[in-house]
């Protein structure tokens, strides 16, 4: 199925907020669930369409029903072994963060080039050498690196980890790595989110 | 200024890149900027004409002006003082790219309920007891608040933050938080970003 990355992101956000949310109804209204999420009713019709969710006139979507196919839109069947690559306190906060929700991602491995860690276990993740990251993403079917090494070292452990055979990156590093195309990546860059927070709420001070 | 959020994020890209970056010009040319970001020349072009910059046809885009005036647009002129809300790992990683980070952001304040922590410098940025936020925020003029804090405990430090004169917040913990007009929220969904890779990787691979 072709679906565009925004309708993805907000498929998942449905998914969590009526799965986490002991809702006092079997079924959900579009607009009451728009609300919740600051989105508007069309929005959420038209991405409940795009996979095949049509809503009760007088009940509307059935919660269950709803969860089930976004499940089956976005989950993959024995879902997608995932790996921190630095164990610095963002590798540590984004383990936590996917262990405490449900997901179909399994945290297999860390990397780090600190030797108090390597061939321990951290934040309950056995932790590797960097350079073994073609041998150990081989061997234990990793398609999603989360990379959260200092800057300096971002464009080299991407490199080694898209030519170890990775599918997938989220970028939280601030710098610009370059991917092929059968590499899908997806970055979370905390200034550029602050300086658009700025720039808006100094607009908004000038009203 | 009225632009949109999308465009703001992308010129602080665009200032992030060529500020980093030992180019080996004065000057560049919309298409290498965009190959830079994975963008296209016609949104460089787009954005850059939104702040009122045009390229020179032979030489490209003054890279000093082009900064110049994307700090003129997107920075406060006193800046913006930041609290970090939580204080555990999370917090702890986005205190430390703020500081690496050449911006108007000042963390003037991180709050934690950890009694080992209240008091002392954490990060090297004062911690106080959440049940503070009120004065210090006011105390300190703090606008900006970068919520690192555990799910459970979320929707109250929001609650709190808003009443307390925040005028923005960059939500980091996957729960849904409502903020009034004023407010200006920015959510970081690290399951979402994951949940987004690994439809398309899924995808990818059923071609």
């Amino acid at each position: 199925m072709r679906l565009p990355a925004t309708t993805i992101a907000r498929l998942s956000k449905y998914r969590r907020m009526l799965g986490s949310f002991n809702y006092e109804s079997t079924h959900i209204f579009s607009h009451n669930l728009a609300k919740l999420l600051n989105l508007t009713p069309e929005q959420v019709r038209r991405d409940l369409m795009l996979i095949g969710l049509t809503g009760n006139h007088r009940k509307g979507y059935n919660i269950k029903e709803l969860i089930d196919l976004v499940s089956k839109t976005i989950d993959s069947e024995k879902g997608h072994n995932v790996a921190i690559v630095g164990m610095g306190n963002l590798g540590m906060a984004v383990t936590a963060f996917i262990r405490r929700a449900k997901t179909r991602l399994n945290i297999v491995a860390a990397f780090d080039i600190d030797s108090g860690k390597i061939g321990k276990k951290v934040a309950d993740v056995t932790c590797y050498h960097v350079d073994d990251i073609s041998d150990i993403v081989r061997d234990l079917s990793i398609s999603i690196a989360v990379l959260t090494v200092p800057p300096g070292e971002a464009i080299d452990v991407a490199t080694l980890l898209i030519k170890s055979g990775i599918k997938g990156i989220l970028n939280f590093t601030s710098v610009h790595i370059d991917v092929p195309p059968h590499v899908y990546l997806k970055e979370t860059n905390i200034i550029t989110s602050l300086e658009e927070i700025g720039f808006f709420i100094k607009e908004g001070s000038s009203k």
